[in-house]
């Protein structure tokens, strides 16, 4: 399976043609349409105020309900486009975001409305493709489900088992521990208020892969395929398996995962690798951690250059933007996640 | 450009194919077998016992010291093998190791002496398609450098500017601040004492890449091509891009790089991007730090299960092993930088 | 550049997204369309009498009329279905179709309205991604253009000249001798009249390649790069470059293609190897004929499967159908080949 | 699978590096023996003097008889160079051979020493893999076969049933009709006699593949996927399935291939499709024929050029050379079709 996804925030239509998709699964699109809403952005004041219908328009690869094993083109058409906010923007670009990179990249040539490609929207048809993704992988019983594991150094509570992970990442603010939750929000409406904004991390899980897949080899590697995808998604800036960065400060006897057997079955007792050992997946749960970097988009004034003149200017952003993406991005890295556990089964 | 690696620890030989390599580059074989002795094992106490020659044959793809642009093949024979120290681990995985995961992907046919494919020894030929992409790209005045960031948790000082780091990155022990140098040492040496092993940090960058590279797309985005590059290097469990997981902690005001303007210039005055904006190179350095897991193989005895019988065992790890790959693995994570950027620029 | 096109033939819309499109193209729409009108049925009786408006709606990367470098997605609506033609066929696959194959492939679930995703409708995507890689082409002085070489065993002559080829290619009716189109014609009507249909073969030519593109191996072999692109051409059943299936009836000193300078400059005076030497492009026009098999579609009474039974049946094929493609292919093959053209040039 | 082959004729080693073999098959290296003693050159003075051993050492992905999953890589040393003979045609490349392209193609750095990287050497290293292929193919009873159907003109009869065809394959000289095969053998020998080469066909049937795999789009197409690969066996011109070039002088009626059930089982009672329609198998054997060029390297004298000077030369080849390949190609055709048929089933 592979996933093309194109659009740009203020064009026609933003959309993904996913390839490969096994013939024959009937497709939830309730199930699609609910991950969309939980990457909607909500009315609680954390999000933008744009709002989008993110209605999916499925034009091909689906008859009578089933998946035909050709291509599936799905396209979401945009609307409450407010393209005069960023018309200022057009020559200074804002720092931290795509903008410049952008620029130099298209030859000056990119649609640098609301972001254009670049634009956080274009996580919609991500979640839609992971959606069809988590279909897939719940017909071998596996499941994909993250958690909030932090915003702004306020940490949420580990995962004991994993019904209590599955219950946290449908929540609307998607943590195991509220109160925490609680503290993130007000976080997130602080930064809101100073016209400021905050990142944090998801930790998300996969479980119920066998173990066997994968190779230590470049472009096999089960860590490999799952940081290319994860990187994929916006604001992602750290991917760490496992027990992470925290693997810097470890010794062997503590890092090491010692073997079990249950019923037959070999486990580990504790799970430190994050269930891949030598780039192969070793029957434990998938693990891992993403950090998001602070939406770049804030309303302080900001240090840019003119891009017409070469001169420093000072800018504001203007437009309605997110003071934080982590809650809504539970989701996204659901969707990256589940893609990329696809592609490791060779689905 | 496309690399191959293949062979196991105790089999005839290792070795790379690299297709893809462009014609007429003089290929610098010493710069090579400089990189190659980087990785080598020391005498110092620090590394394994084993001595290995690591002398390349290139069989093809090179004529009258020049790249023909046809594949370029390059093999290790191996040598100093202890393939006895093994036979006692065949069917009990050690763990942590690759040994389980490998056993199942291989339905039970692996090669198991030494870790077989998943050895460290595998990184000899990585190091040196790293040394021909190093090459590639030092003519287009691209270069690649990395310091040991950290050993258990002993940090190591920050770069200040391109040259100091170019000069810790072929240190013997390859640190800015030779005094924690020393310390992280120490903690090696306790460490091997207690009969166990430390993990650790490196942080590379590559300066001189242009801005415009890649795509926040799926398969050319910047950072997802350079972390799966760099999760085929042994016992990488992390890769942060510029501030890394710090951005958890920050708000949108520290976390962006504000621009400014040199000799007609852009630049952000700030790096914590690490290079990268929306999947696309800025023009800034490319800045990460993987993570690296204490090495599993450690002589305590440690709960394994034998294969045959499904039944708990106690094992003892024998052989010759490195209390800490973290200084041997610089130029590692080097080599899979430089294959990474040939792939980003095209090359 | 990468392409996918999507869609069936009685869905909602078919369409194609092209991914790596080089920033900056000013894309000329007309063009696209005369290429479309070239596929499209004519009104002349030699074609299906469906009617299609054709008309492409660019949903990304394009904006202000330039490409973005992001990926463009090309969207045509379908309109003007009898879908009721073909319910009667959906368990009675049509002989030599996609429809039997495509059931078994699809576990069942093809759309099989109008031939679903086989439809030769799905050409229309595929010339107009087609024209975006002319147009890049164009930029670098390379062309692309075809004609008809024969139908039902009926041969044009021989191209002498470049411009000759190029006008023959947007005929109405594609071929360098109208008094051999003529009696294609015939042929082709006299199949109609037969409740038949005819076969034939496009000889195609991309000129301006510069030499030395490509090489030997699997995947950068030149003659395997254009062959993988137009076997994706519906009723492609061969692939033949230069003196093609003739080579076999030739000796060395009639098949080699003798070294010549004119101007400086290297030329061959024969071009019996169509371009190409050893996978590598030689600076000669690359030449290659292409057999397209007879429409399998034909009015006739054939011998089928009811495929919920197991039983032979006797069906007969209702709806609207082409008698020929070969001439409405001729653009179709110039697209594959113009794609191929630019994977050649790493465009 | 996929395969990567490196070597140039006159360097230390020719091979092959194989990624993604399954583990657990018992290589049987006779096997693979008996394939490359098929395209060694023969004592009947119908091939090159030269005599290679072609000796496969297996350096890595073999353990105790069984592939282990990992990368299998494969060296056959060089030996018996005449690289004398090659002196005087490094600036005066042969025609229609790879010497002019891959001088431009590698900015003049080529090993041009008996044809280098384009030598017909190179197909040992496809035939090892090939074998590799087969074996594969044979646990899931699945068979490839192939016969000269023509040299110089010369027709062998069709093949009637899987079991001559079989037979056929392994014969010293490869054909059905051991009458047609001592013409063949005389227009050789003649062509030998008058310093000169011929061209021919080779048939192939892969037969076994289950209907199902594949899919009419671009990289995904049974026919595209095969052509592929085929093209990338040196000397090949044209690829043709079924009927093919045939398919242009046919009607609908003529080509088509009806239906018929025998034992419960769908068939078709022709097979002019060569087992794919719409680019997918149904199931009847895949069926093609390839078109060889003769050998562009005769002792005639021929017009060149030499590149040094840009003046026309006229020059001589020196060294042993087939007059014709087409007889020592049948088991590179048939290994090049067995690596397709594993990538078509994904193996």
């Amino acid at each position: 399976m592979r996933y093309t996804i194109f659009g740009e925030s203020h064009g026609p239509a933003i959309g993904v043609v996913l390839e490969g998709v096994p013939a024959g699964l009937e497709l939830d699109l309730k199930a699609m349409d609910q991950d969309l809403s939980r990457r909607a952005p909500g009315k609680d004041g954390l999000s933008t105020a744009r709002q989008e219908a993110d209605k999916v328009h499925i034009l091909s690869g689906l008859f009578q309900g089933k998946t035909t094993g050709t291509p599936l083109a799905m396209v979401i058409p945009n609307s409450d486009q407010h393209s005069g906010d960023y018309e200022s923007l057009r020559w200074t670009p804002r720092p931290s975001h795509g903008d410049y990179a952008g620029f130099i990249s298209s030859k000056g040539c990119l649609d640098y409305r609301g972001g254009g490609h670049f634009s956080g929207r274009l996580t919609a048809p991500l979640v839609a493709a992971g959606s069809v993704a988590k279909q897939l992988l719940a017909r071998e019983n596996i499941w994909v489900a993250a958690h909030i594991s932090s915003i702004y150094g306020i940490l949420d509570r580990p995962w004991e088992d994993v019904e209590e992970l599955k219950t946290a990442a449908i929540k609307p603010f998607p943590v195991l521990d509220d109160g925490k939750g609680e503290e993130m929000r007000q976080a997130i409406l602080e930064a809101k208020e100073d016209q400021d904004s905050v990142g944090g991390s998801i930790e998300c899980a996969v479980a119920g892969l066998p173990a066997g897949l994968g190779a230590p080899d470049f472009g096999c590697n089960v860590e490999g395929i799952f940081s290319q995808s994860l990187f994929a998604a916006p604001a992602v800036k750290a991917v760490a398996f496992g027990a992470g960065v925290g693997f810097s400060y470890m010794r062997g006897t503590e890092a090491n995962d010692p073997f079990t057997v249950q019923d037959g079955k070999v486990f580990t007792k504790t799970n430190h690798a994050g269930g891949v050992n030598g780039g192969i997946t070793n029957g434990m749960p998938l693990v891992f951690e993403v950090t998001l970097r602070p939406t770049p988009s804030i309303a302080l004034p900001q240090e840019s250059v003119d891009l017409r003149t070469g001169e420093e200017v000072e800018i504001e952003i203007k437009g309605r933007h997110d003071p934080c993406v982590v809650h809504r991005a539970v989701p996204v890295i659901e969707a990256a996640a589940a893609l990329a556990a696809c592609e490791t089964l060779g689905i």
